[in-house]
Parts: C-alpha cells; structure tokens; sequence
C-alpha cells in the first residue's frame, strides 16, 4: 500500500485508505507486508513505486489523482513504467459527463486527469473526477499489478471493489482466516502467560495478543490448503479458551466497541434495559453504548450529573452524602446508580443502572484522591449492588475511556454471572483499590 | 517514522501516532520524508530500520515493546546495530516498581521489556511498562539518531516530548512558524473562494485549509529567518480575517475540539452554564464539551433522552407532540430544549440549553426524514429559541459528530450574536432546509 500527500506526510490528515484496504485484502487471504507514506515529491514517489513494485505482487496506491500541481501519481507512475503520458479520451469524455451532470463545464485544469501512462489503463470513478490507473510494473521476470486510486474514501472504497478485488488471484488451494477473541479483566502480560506456548512465532494457527483499554484482544491466523483453516481455528480458539476462561467476553470484530457491543446483544438477549449516570465521563458511556447502531433496544437513557446540584436533582443523591465524603466516592457512586434505576420507573423502568463518579484530572486531585480515582457502581433491580474504585493512569481522555470500559465490563460480570475477582487482576492501567 | 505491528498491517487498527508525530514535528521545522509501518516480521522489521535509517536523520518507530513473543523491536534495532541485547538494570527496576506501585510482583515475562542493544539507552515510560529505546545507526557517515516509542498513545506522546523533541536540532536562523484560524458556517469552498490569491502555494505565509466536520481551518504558515516570523503572521491573519469575518471563531489550536473550547470560554467569560438534551448523539455533545479540562464551570449537565420516556420523564416532552409529529421534528427539539432549560432549575438553572434529535442511521429513515436528518434547538434564558433542521451525510458516526459541532456552532452565534444566516451555508455535508 502506498498513500500519497503531503497533508499525510505532514500529519494533518491520519491515512485510513491502507487500514481499510489492508483488512478487505486480509480477509480474502492477501499478506499485505508493507504500507508507505510518502509527499507530493515525484522523485520520492517513483523510488516508493519501484521500490514496493519490486517487493510485492500487488501494489495499491491513494492520492496524487487530482487536478492541482502538486498531484503527481499519474507522472510518477510513467516515470516508473518508463512510459510517457497519453490523453485517454474515454477517461476525458467521463470527466467532462461528469461536471455536465452537475450542470458545469469542465474547467480547463481537470483535462490533466485523463492523462495515463501509454500501455496504463483508466479505471472509471463513479463518484469523483479523478480516474484511477491500473498497470503491470517488473523487471527480471518479476511482474508487480499497480492499481492507482483517489484518496477520498468514498471515491477509493468503490474502485477498490470493482477494479481491484476482480484481479486479486486467489492463490489456488491456500487461504489465510482468521479469529478474534476479545478480554477483559486481565492484562496483557497475564494473558499471554496463560496462553505460554500458544504465542510461540512458528505456530500455525499463530496466536498474537493486543491491548487497547483494558480489552485484551487474542487474534489468531491461519494460513495454509484451502478447507483446512475452519478446523484449525476451530482448534486454536478451545485451546485459547480453556487457558483464558471467563475472561473471554466476545469473539470476532474490532477491540473498539467490542465492549459495548457484546454488552448490548446480551441485554438484548435477555430483554433488559440500562440508564446511565455520568460525571467524569460526561456522556461518553451513553456515546460509546450509542455508537452502536441498534443500541436503542437497550439503552432507556441516562443523565450527566457533571455538576454536585445535578447529582441531587436529577437522580436524587444526597446533599448531605456529597458534603459528607465528597463527589468522588463509594457512597456517591452508590447512590447514582441506585437513583438512576429508581428514576428510570418514571420512563418505564431500567433493570441496571451504571455510575461514574471520579477525577479524569489534570485539575482536582488530591494526595488521598489522586487525578484518574474514578468510582464505578453497577446496581440491578434484584441484585447486590457492585461498587469499585480504579485509579487509571495515563492522562484525562485515558482515564475517561478506561472508566468506560470498566463500567461495561462490571456490567458484563453480572450479565455472565462471572466471578468478580476477575476486574483485580487488570493492568497496567486499572488498578482497583479495594 | 516506521510503525510496527500485525493489527496495523491487518488493517485491524489505524496506525494515528504517524499523523500525530508528523504534525509535531513539522511544526519544529522538520521535514518529514516517509511514513512506513511493517508486521511482526523481524526480517522485515530489520530491513525496514535500515533502509529508513539510511535515508533520514532521525527515525522514530512505535509499537513492537511489549513483554510478548510478537514485540521484537527490541531484538530487531539490536540487528540492525549489529549488536546483542543486555538487561538494563535501571529499567529493569522501573518495570519492577511500577508493579510494586500497583501491590503486584512483576510476571517473569516482563523482565524481556528491560533489555536493550549494548549501546543503545533505554527511556523512562512514566505511564506503562515498556521502556523505549534511543540508539544510532549507520555506516559511511551517515548517522541517524532512532528513537523507539512504545505504541499506545498515552504511552507515546509524553516520551515523544521528554526525549524526542530536545533531540531535535533547531536549523540555526531559520524558523518555521504557523499560526490557525477556525470557522464555522462556510464550506471549504466558499473559505477559498473567498481567500482567493491568499491561497497561492508561491506566497510565504502560505495559506492552506483543512475541513473536518464543518469546521474550515485555515493554517497560516511562514519559512524564513528566526524573528520575521510574527510580523509576517500578523499579516497574513489580518488579511485572512478581513475576508472572513464573523465566520472565524477562534484561533490557534487544533480543528478537533475548537468549537467546544470556543464555547466553553465564552460561556466562563460571561460567567454563564449550559446544560445537554441529547437523543441521537446519545452523550457526545456532553462527551465533546467534558473532553475539555476545565468544562465544570460551565456545564451544569444534562439528560441523554435516547427513548420516547426519557424525553417525557426527564425534560417533559409532551407525549401527544411525540405522537402527533414524532421525535425527529421541530416541536420535539425545541421542547427538549427549552424542557432541559426549565429542568435545570432543580439544579440552580443554567443559562442555555442544546437540545439535539435525529436519525443517524443507518436504520431509522423514512422517505420523509431520511437518515441524517437531524433537529437542533438551543433555548436560551431571555432569547428567543433558535431551532434548525439539517441533513447530514457520512454514515452513523459522522452524523452524530456533525450535529454536535452544529449544536455548538448555533450556541455559538448567540454567544458572538453574529448573523445566523452563516449556518445556512455550511457544504457539503451539512445542509440546512429551512
């Protein structure tokens, strides 16, 4: 994967084009082995497309498609190819359709788009004025198909489809497939020594390990005769689970969200709604459950109860409680997730209620309540009501995001009536305290 | 910059820390020259460090520090110095007490995060347990100074500062400096358009744009001889401001995140508060305007009304307004709004009120409303209620996110009481129909 521009090269745009398209080719069993950044510089651009087109068998590029001076694919591509550039008049005449559908003539720079290296081919754009290339570059009998597409993600994403899945050639009898198992309430470190030789690099299935907020997420990958793999994975994923237990909330999709997600589907399951009480989260917990789509079968609502007067308005915890051992307490959290659930009756009634109260920092901390103290309380109708204190480490959006998924994975206890000494055990950066 | 790992190279995650780095970096002066990122592959990873190495005068790697099997960029920088790995006793003590911070031993596995290449040194990581690693490599004279950072962000960026940044040597006399200006309430064509010669890519200060969610950034950056600079950007923002006028809402800093800094301090400024209704954001309004330290003073809280009940029990929408129109409708909004606005009286009143429903989709839509229309109200204590419908494109997520920044660019023109017909003229995504 090769991305192009400058904006990229000076981090004012994060590429996306190459994780998209590395998980597209992935999960139709392509290794991708490398991905490069690099500006609007054509001297740079030719070496990075010699030097991927020498190293791979497909190489894809984003960017460097427009009609401005500083975009430069098409030239660099020719330079690379040792060809000069022709007008392509199919790709002129669909540029040109394309600004007359909207009613304007096509300005005189956007004819550079129709340029192509003479034995390149145009590849249409249904969604843009910039056409893709596609070609063969190689030496030595090495042969390397170069597939040049726009950068604008919803330009690129449909080209990628119709141009470049069509022309990946499936390696006859070999497939790559892959399984992912996400945890919570270990850390990276226990994980792994649990799953000891399992993580061993010369394995097939190969079993590696990632952490992002406390989800530990176990991926393992396959590669070998077609038909082969389900088994294998099959295989691999009891021996993960045997070693790691209750601590496997979910299997399968990103580590982002999959929290939230397997929270949602197992209230789903059981019919059962949630309300939640924010403080130093101030509306991520609601964002995170609702940035699940269908999450409005689950999720009644909730209050952010940022300030002490809304603690006491909105879901009735005590000004004296306040006063007594402060916002940032057991008592406090106590009483926002019990209030939350008795003032969702007047909505029609939450079976759990989740709390956060605590100190997300830089400001607010002190030397008994250290900035990343945060409370978390779960109550359920019917239920022992469960109350923890983390101190998170890493800065205010960290210790926000921890807090999160911290409240998720307490609810994720109660819903798979898992043993509770399993949040005890996280780190490095959720350490509870009592 | 190199980032190293399967998950990157997957596709299963986004590599940010390039962007992030680069960004900081430019703004230094330095020229970055390529982004490259390989999977757990020591091969690859070897070949990579040399081959950037060679090319660059500074290489900063992330990720690949971790205590498991598939962390080898340790093993990896140590190849390409031709050296042997030896346990850094003083890191080995860290590692060790921040598990004794935590009131746990150090696993066996951990101690592998202590070794370094003979003359490489190690580097504190104040936040995790993965030292990084400074070295030099290269042969022939050439000499690149390599700093190896760990891969979570939270991780990266505060070693990045301690150890990177001094490292930089500042080009004597010559000085890169930016300056930003944000606006709302333009497309980024009409912000060019309007610009016009200003955006010559041959003038010094450079002007460029970047849009993000309807905010228009225009970065003013000038290259010359140390102490020109601020004479030079004083120019330029002058000019730029003249063309742009009410549209710019605050300067410097980066886009995401402005408006709601804007707002914040303008609200502290007038020593006001402001409370959140949220149904379709689900708690990212609230989330967006808490991300910012300091947002206490002004955010009393607010009520996430994901269902019909939450909008009647916490902020009395009318059940008959909900039946007669539905949820997504003018009414709803400035009910919610002004709702919120009398509810926040229980808690010492607050002098503003966002209120924000809508489909984000992607479910959800009708012909009527399709998905991406969303209502947004703010009621504010003696004004008038200001209440607009829009039609967002972009998927789930970036619905939510527009209606967000949408919601504080309305309760920002009451704040500056600038001419509200600027809303009306937000492109591409946002388009107001009334």
């Amino acid at each position: 994967m090769l991305a192009i521009g400058d904006e990229l090269i000076l981090g004012q745009k994060t590429d996306t084009n190459s994780a998209w398209i590395s998980d597209a080719l992935t999960a139709r069993g392509v290794r991708v082995v490398e991905h490069a950044t690099v500006a609007d510089d054509t001297p740079r651009l030719v070496a990075a497309i010699e030097r991927l087109g020498a190293a791979a068998d497909v190489l894809v590029t984003t960017g460097g498609l427009g009609p401005t001076a500083d975009d430069l694919t098409r030239a660099a591509l020719g330079e690379a190819m040792g060809e000069g550039l022709v007008e392509d008049p199919a790709a002129l005449e669909e540029i040109q359709s394309w600004f007359r559908g909207r009613g304007r003539e096509m300005p005189a720079t956007n004819s550079v788009q129709a340029l192509r290296p003479v034995s390149a081919r145009s590849l249409a754009n249904p969604n843009g004025t910039a056409p893709g290339l596609a070609s063969v570059i190689g030496e030595g009998g090495h042969a390397c198909d170069v597939f040049c597409l726009p950068g604008p993600p919803h330009e690129m994403r449909p080209m990628f489809e119709s141009f470049v899945i069509p022309a990946i050639r499936a390696q006859a009898g070999y497939a790559v497939v892959t399984r992912a198992l996400h945890t919570f309430g270990l850390g990276e470190s226990d994980v792994a020594a649990r799953l000891g030789e399992l993580m061993d690099r010369d394995r097939n299935p190969l079993v590696g390990t990632t952490a992002s907020l406390g989800v530990v997420t176990c991926r393992i990958r396959y590669e070998g005769g077609a038909g082969t793999g389900a088994g294998a994975l099959d295989g691999a994923e009891a021996a993960v689970r045997e070693k790691l237990g209750d601590a496997v909330f979910a299997a399968d999709g990103a580590s982002d969200g999959a929290l939230a997600r397997a929270v949602i589907d197992k209230l789903r399951d059981r019919g059962e709604q949630l309300v939640v009480v924010e403080s130093c989260t101030g509306g991520l917990l609601g964002e995170t459950i609702t940035r699940v789509a269908g999450s409005s079968d689950v999720l009644l609502g909730g209050w952010i109860t940022y300030s002490n007067q809304m603690k006491s308005a909105a879901v009735g915890v005590k000004p004296e409680t306040l006063d007594r051992v402060g916002a940032v307490s057991r008592e406090v959290a106590v009483e926002m997730a019990e209030g939350g659930l008795a003032a969702s009756s007047a909505a029609g009634g939450a079976k759990h209620a989740l709390a956060i109260t605590g100190i997300a920092g830089p400001g607010g901390g002190s030397d008994e309540k250290p900035a990343g103290t945060v409370w978390i309380a779960r109550a359920s109708a019917g239920a022992p009501t469960d109350v923890r204190c983390f101190r998170f480490r890493g800065g205010r959006e960290a210790v926000r995001r921890w807090s999160v998924n911290a409240a998720l994975g307490m609810l994720r206890l109660e819903l798979d009536a898992v043993q509770t000494s399993l949040l005890g055990q996280i780190e490095p950066a959720v350490n509870p305290v009592i």
